[in-house]
């Protein structure tokens, strides 16, 4: 509160309203993506915000001393309730609790907000919109995977990606953990191991980065230290030889770890479905890939997009990957009974939104209502019946509310909405049976009025919108 | 956590899983809200869950003691913070921020979930959706609350019910504030009056309950005593007698008050405007409703069903009001340098959903999957090539992801989906460049299979969905 005793607006640090044209560009592609989702034949699902905490754990684990201090979390007499941070977890808690009633094969999708208890501070949102879809039960992994990267490359292209603007890599957890196996890399370390392999591709680390944080340390442009790995010389240049392979033949050729195998031969399963339909030029191999969640435990996936994105102050900005997923096949065997396995993909909505409205790639569809302008009180019920009218016919529309602002306040309202047309009538039309629309897109100086009987207005409308 | 180390899954108390028919109708419902808003001219806002405590304070004021004790509030870095308990708070935190870039009159709707701690054990639920429309601005109020009503009328029957399914109840608070300054009630007891005023229409109250709760105590039927307002006799049936009343004309005739009459003056303003409109029969006059939030200050509605719903033991049930809200003249002006009024609607869409099931009057019109079925391993390429051709159909489409499972545990899992239509082709049909489909719904016994050439699959299908 400030000195008056009166409010200051804001919000807290890491949230931010949505309006105008990013929100109708938000809405239409949550449109397109879940009339995808459905066409590939998944279901909805919509679980509360609120989950038991054990129930869904916190698989974040960016700070692995203090495991929940990346959610948010309350004490709800006794027992602490927790906000979902992914989708996933909650499905799995779902799948545990409703399995007897669930399809053999149950494919899910939900379209929800995840929170995130981020530092102060730090830049990123500590709530965004995912949308997700899984395919949890007994199939076919080469099978479920490949649906999956279909599902993904289509939603983009539906989305209005070009194939050229985006790029699927995939991997599978196992090829690294084999690597790691080998070099006899102990239980301590395998976490900050995976996470340099992971960094390769992140703007600013590159090989030598990588190398750093296999060994001692980093510094990085802000002169900030990661500890690094404390990895022998021999283990750090296997680990960087191996992370030189982009090939699938070339990895089953040099590693010959069973459990690397073994996520070769899941991936070859995977690409030779993926021929059978029409994306497979969108996925490619890349090994570095090894997930941040740590409930994947199989194939695992990607997306990122071959352009660079732009803050609002001009700076170029690493996106990340706009859609990642995996394979999860202990998530739900957590709880008694249930031992099912799952794999998933989960689209960040808002980083798509953002690479989206970079490229001004999609068209708003929305038609701004028709102001039916009050010009004199005396006619209310007369624009109230051309307001009616308007609206039987399914046309967006309102009345102007406040009758005693005169026209040219109204019209600015009007043009500050974007709206394209008014309807301005007085007296002359009324004794006439008439009406006047207002093209407020037309040309300044030009004559952008049209009079016409009363009975066409719907025609002359629909020529406009 | 069970003896063997597993979770138990379930959810915390007040909190649901949404799927299957529940979760398309709501679906379906949350569509033609929302395109009716948008017809209506509303524009789309989307704040985020959380709120500084401080900015959007707490009007739930049930427990008048412990007025934050209603809401999920958290301590972020010394600052409080609170998950949304509606959309309006949020909605004058927003116009109090951005004032300087919306237009003279900002219509926005809103459809978001709200959060209430309610205590553990009541039934009700935690977290629900509402959809809101607002009017904030200087406006002729009597036209922004019959465009309210206009809306409100229109979005119902385009949800499903008829017009004599629901009634919209208006009255103006002026009105009871009036009588209560007429009468001479303290302050402290003031908010129990208007509570008890509200109470007449509610089950199991009518006159005689609120006389007990406007006079010394009442007891319910399980015995619990809720403490009267300890008003005199004389106060009591004064209330009474205005309680009584339902004419505005009537009212306007006994209760002279110079609040109670302006009251009723921007009452009938308001009906002279819904006269132009379609909607005029749909909107009653009762001049109990005052509203639970405590930022109301003028003109108020309550919709309610004319008929009864019944919960899942059969229980007829009070569902209450599926649409509320009121004038806010105060609600923006707590925040620094704005003075706006507003005005706005509420549907509980989690309310109409649970009457509109009990009507049966939604249909869904969600396509389930056509299920290809994998026959014979061998063809799998045959079969992801029909696939792709129905997807490129836009014909919402799967294959079965586990070939392993015969047919007959294929055929199942479909009709588990709910879907219509399988693929069904072996060796026979690819040889000859035919396709079978199979009626799943057809008649037990019956032949539901019908084959023809492979180049006339989708007009096949199109003809059954």
């Amino acid at each position: 509160m400030n000195k008056d005793n009166k409010l200051i607006p804001g919000l807290p640090s890491g949230f931010e309203d949505r309006w105008n044209k990013k929100l109708f560009l938000k809405k239409k592609l949550l449109k397109v993506i879940e009339k995808n989702f459905i066409k590939y034949g998944f279901d909805p699902l919509e679980t509360p915000s609120f989950e038991i905490a054990e129930n869904i754990g916190s698989f974040l684990a960016e700070d692995d001393s203090n495991p929940m201090s990346d959610v948010f979390s309350f004490d709800d007499g006794g027992k602490n309730i927790t906000l979902r941070y992914d989708l996933s977890s909650p499905l799995a808690r779902f799948v545990a609790q409703n399995n007897q009633e669930l399809p053999s094969i149950f494919k899910r999708y939900a379209i929800q907000n995840v929170f995130r208890n981020e530092k102060s501070g730090n830049a990123r949102f500590r709530e965004f919109t995912q949308a997700d879809c899984d395919i949890v039960g007994n199939v076919n992994s080469a099978q479920a995977n490949a649906e999956l990267c279909n599902l993904v490359a289509s939603t983009l292209i539906e989305c209005g990606l070009n194939k050229n603007q985006f790029t699927i890599n995939v991997s599978n957890r196992k090829i690294v953990q084999g690597l790691i196996e080998d070099l006899k890399i102990p239980e301590n370390k395998k976490i900050k191991v995976m996470r340099a392999i992971d960094k390769l591709d992140k703007p600013d680390f590159g090989f030598k980065g990588v190398e750093e944080l296999l060994k001692k340390e980093r510094k990085d442009k802000s002169g900030a230290i990661t500890k690094g790995a404390n990895l022998s010389n021999d283990q750090t240049s296997k680990i960087l030889d191996f992370l030189k392979i982009r090939d699938l033949k070339e990895l089953k050729q040099n590693f010959k770890n069973p459990l690397t195998q073994e996520g070769i031969k899941e991936l070859e399963e995977f690409f030779e479905i993926l021929t059978f339909g029409s994306y497979f030029d969108q996925v490619k191999t890349n090994f570095t890939i090894v997930r941040g969640l740590d409930y994947y435990d199989g194939f695992c996936v990607e997306t990122n997009l071959n352009f660079k994105a732009k803050n609002n102050k001009g700076k170029e900005v690493d996106i990340g990957s706009i859609c990642s997923g995996g394979q999860y096949d202990k998530l739900i065997s957590r709880f008694k009974g249930v031992d099912i396995p799952g794999t998933g993909i989960s689209i960040g909505v808002d980083r798509l939104l953002f690479a989206m409205i970079q490229l001004d790639q999609i068209e708003i569809d929305e038609q701004k209502p028709v102001i039916v302008c009050v010009m004199d009180e005396k006619y209310l019920p007369n624009y109230y019946e051309i307001l009616d009218n308007l609206r039987k016919n399914n046309i967006n529309s309102e009345i102007f509310l406040d009758s005693k602002k005169n026209l040219g306040k109204q019209l600015t309202y009007a043009n500050k909405r974007g709206c394209s047309i008014a309807v301005i009538c007085g007296e002359n039309e009324f004794k006439e049976n008439k009406v006047t629309l207002k093209n407020l897109l037309g040309v300044k100086g030009e004559n952008n009025q049209k009079s016409f009987p009363k009975e066409n207005l719907i025609d002359e409308i629909k020529k406009f919108i």
